[in-house]
């Protein structure tokens, strides 16, 4: 069915938001108008998800609505700020009605779930793609970076590790062959696409966590991030690494080895979730701060591993030392070789 | 040549933002922190550029570059708004150096000009497409919307109308036929690629004009937003409309008729001009105003209209009157039918 571009925002994008949650005003001028409070920063984070890229031609509309969204609100509770407003621009092969109510229950779904108002965007004809731009608010000099954890900081983890992954995995190998048993494959494949923000945590490790990054490229490159910025190393303890109940189960099946696990968990990427760093003198205090909150059954999170000293690796033609910052990983108190490559686009 | 995405960023979208013009953390993070004035409010604008739509397979990287951010900051000066900031999402098939450093040589003339940062974004592989989310600034309350036009205002237009449209048939029949001299095709072609955001006349606007848009899909369908929104109608002069000297030109040597220029000034969009409203009893007020202004030479504008009443048409069915806004087109004082219809993406 044939509908104007100005039917289509209207239809399905445009929704009553003008002077609520400090939108002036929102979809329908050449510009939306935002309130940001004195004492608040914005903070503002772009993604795109392109199809044959980042999913898959046969998505779920509703996932990818939903999706697009959950990336975005992640980079936002990696630097503690509260999800505020969202721009999308969607790019169309066609106009499918009952794909695109889909995409738009997913993600209102999500945006609805954290108060997120859609306050503009562009809606264009091409090649199926994605681009979200979320704001969110953080109290001024409040937020987290990548750049200040320190020596002896203690290395946090949301949520568990290795099934966003596991499930690029399933989807990929999908109609050839059945790796792990049904559910656990629904459940991995949720995990890649139904990704949970971690908005109420990040709230909470405001004034805790002395740096913070959402785990998107894979533990490893993204612990990097920090570590390169931080100018220090990281020491992580693989027996600590969180994982789902539906990998335990398949490790015990012998589906998975815990050499296979680790692979995943450390350099899979797809999980977002928040990895964040606390001084060891704030850990108790943070404990049972999460201790108290009994509103919200998404705050789990788990120690690691810890920040240590840069290496000194001698140069030889300077003849002088450099630091580098490198992940020591360790089983047991073994080491152990994780081979450290994330996720890239161009490699 | 292949290159990593981060090393992509780095090398040709990366510059030392932080910590000035408002920007507390620009690119390298999971999010920019921007400082917005107690006294200002946010003004942001998302538009998509994408290959083989709104631009040419062909075009010409710089152009491309300095188009892409140029349409968006167009959106911020209809809202009265002063451009700060920009998100850079942009989808390449692969990584072509030369090609990316025109792309990033366009941007930056264009950003430097208005001293506009660019604060991060997105690197992604697919299909070639651009997309650019804008932030402005403008005083608290004194945004420049599409709702307050009132009966009697005076209509003004910047720059000239119909060259952004002529560019287009240009570029689209290039290799068959020359319809215009060399030189007037091409300053078609450059008005259609080298569109100067109107950023300098916006500011002069606020607590002048009444309404504003930015002409992008056409005289015809930018005014009818800025009449439905308000509830009003208008009447469009033709003989004042604004033409460039290359289309006077053209209109002389017999390519081009009068009729004709008018379909591609009211119809054709791409011009990227400001139209905006002002209140009879401040014309002179707002005119005096610009010829203070000797520091720039981009702020013409033409007054080509007025705001008039609604008309009442007689609804059958239900036996009452129903108020609809609509422009009359006038030539010598007689009405002239210019059919309406801009551009739209789905029609």
């Amino acid at each position: 069915m044939s509908q104007g571009e100005f039917d289509i925002i209207k239809r399905y994008f445009q929704r009553s938001t003008n002077k609520v949650d400090g939108v002036e005003i929102g979809i329908g001028d050449d510009c939306a108008i935002l309130d940001v409070p004195c004492d608040h920063q914005l903070a503002v984070t772009t993604d795109s998800l392109v199809s044959g890229v980042h999913f898959f031609e046969d998505v779920d509309a509703y996932r990818l609505g939903y999706k697009s969204l959950a990336v975005n609100l992640s980079d936002l509770a990696a630097m503690g700020a509260t999800a505020k407003w969202v721009s999308l621009a969607i790019t169309l092969p066609k106009i499918d009605e009952v794909w695109l109510a889909e995409f738009c229950r997913g993600f209102f779904a999500l945006a609805d779930k954290y108060n997120v108002k859609l306050i503009g965007g562009d809606t264009t004809k091409g090649p199926l793609s994605i681009t979200v731009s979320a704001k969110g608010l953080v109290k001024t000099g409040q937020a987290l970076t990548r750049c200040n954890a320190k020596i002896g900081d203690v290395i946090f983890v949301s949520g568990c590790l290795g099934d966003g992954a596991l499930g690029l995995l399933v989807k990929l190998l999908a109609t050839e062959t059945e790796l792990f048993t049904k559910d656990n494959q629904q459940a991995f494949v949720n995990a890649l696409e139904l990704t949970e923000p971690r908005l109420h945590l990040a709230k909470l490790l405001v004034g805790y966590a002395s740096s913070c990054i959402d785990i998107s490229d894979g533990l490893s490159q993204d612990l990097s991030h920090i570590l390169n910025k931080s100018q220090c190393s990281a020491e992580i303890t693989l027996e600590n690494l969180p994982f789902s109940d539906a990998i335990l189960n398949e490790i015990k099946l012998d589906h998975l080895s815990l050499s296979q696990v680790w692979q995943h968990a450390v350099n899979g990427g797809d999980d977002y979730e928040l990895l964040f760093t606390i001084p060891a003198d704030k850990v108790s205090a943070f404990k049972a701060l999460l201790n108290t909150q009994s509103k919200y059954d998404d705050l789990a999170c788990y120690e690691i591993g810890k920040i240590t000293k840069q290496k000194q690796i001698e140069c030889e033609k300077l003849t002088t030392a450099s630091a580098v910052s490198s992940i020591l990983f360790t089983y047991l108190q073994q080491p152990v070789d994780v081979n450290s490559t994330g996720w890239d686009h161009f490699k």
